[in-house]
């Protein structure tokens, strides 16, 4: 039988809760600091406030401009070094280290965002410490992207998967799976594939297309 | 001909561009006072930067509250007061007034929702000033919300309008249009339906359902 359908806004809804719950940490961390700041009585605590508000305000503009990239609907071009840089941000408040192998000097809307998606799932998988590694090639108009996750404790959940393979949730955390789900909804519409390898210590993720 | 549907990744990835672009504004107040707090040749503007910074959190923290309530997917019921509370919170950054007149003391996950994106988009037809009058009402199961924008300059957007009738976007601003489809999308995905009436100086919108 096949899987009920996802509707247009359940997703909508999903993704929408993912990136609120990403960005009120960060948003939380600044707004907390600016009463500390704001409070003479807490003067002693004024020098550490203001680096919770700093860190804080880069860590929110950093994810910001990573969701516009990764979620948004711009039908433009990404050059190879805007992502490196959207990436780079990424992994500079994370465990696992980042190998940034990628060759191909500019990405199709669809490829591009499919790289940003991969390689921030990848990084969950490794959450605790590894190495994503990204790659990509392409001749004419057909594309890989392919993001390697590797780390003594890499795992990928089951409602990941689910995402991966175009399925609804079914269990699991809501704001994981969508962003699976959301990328394999992109790729395929493009007349794309996904697919993922999961091995002890190691996972694969692939997306390919063309145009 | 009937027109062509939106596509779930579509909805989704225009939902999540609204959200990054009304957190940018914040954001990026945020982080351009804290380069300016921690730079001591700018000492002279440093209260301005922490009341900026200080702001700036304020809205950031109260529109990440707001859009976590209007567009997530909690199934849960919405108390009054804390609809009018996040509906006050929109409020205090706006040029319109609000004026509550709930007399209902609980909304269902679906009408609660309608009525804080409701809320939303009337007060955007009076961006330059106006009164906007939330009033609800339910029996049993059934409920409406009805919201009405009164101002001089009172104005519906064709693309705001087209999303009120879950018609694609063809035009205007996709951040406008998609609040206006994703409601029209919750409401009669629940059963219930949708409307509005524009007048010289008085725009009305009403959503119904039961359950």
């Amino acid at each position: 039988m096949p899987d009920p359908a996802v509707s247009p806004q359940e997703l909508a809804a999903r993704l929408a809760g993912r990136l609120c719950h990403d960005l009120m940490g960060p948003a939380s961390g600044v707004a907390t600091a600016m009463e500390l700041l704001a409070d003479p009585s807490a003067a002693g605590s004024h020098a550490d406030a203001r680096a919770l508000a700093a860190t804080s305000a880069r860590t929110l503009v950093g994810a910001l401009t990573f969701a516009r990239a990764a979620f948004g609907l711009g039908g433009d071009d990404f050059d190879a070094k805007a992502l490196e840089t959207l990436t780079e941000g990424l992994f500079t408040d994370l465990r696992p280290e980042l190998r940034w192998r990628v060759a191909v000097p500019r990405f199709g809307a669809t490829s591009g965002r499919a790289l940003l998606n991969l390689v921030q799932i990848a990084a969950g998988t490794v959450a605790a410490g590894g190495v994503v590694s990204v790659s990509a090639t392409a001749q004419d108009k057909a594309w890989v992207v392919l993001v390697e996750a590797k780390g003594p404790r890499a795992q990928l959940r089951p409602e990941v998967e689910r995402g991966l393979e175009g399925r609804p949730l079914s269990g699991g955390l809501a704001g994981r799976w969508v962003q699976a789900f959301y990328v394999h909804a992109l790729v395929t519409a493009a007349g794309g594939s996904l697919g993922y390898r999961a091995e002890e210590g190691v996972i694969r993720f692939t997306a390919a297309g063309s145009g």
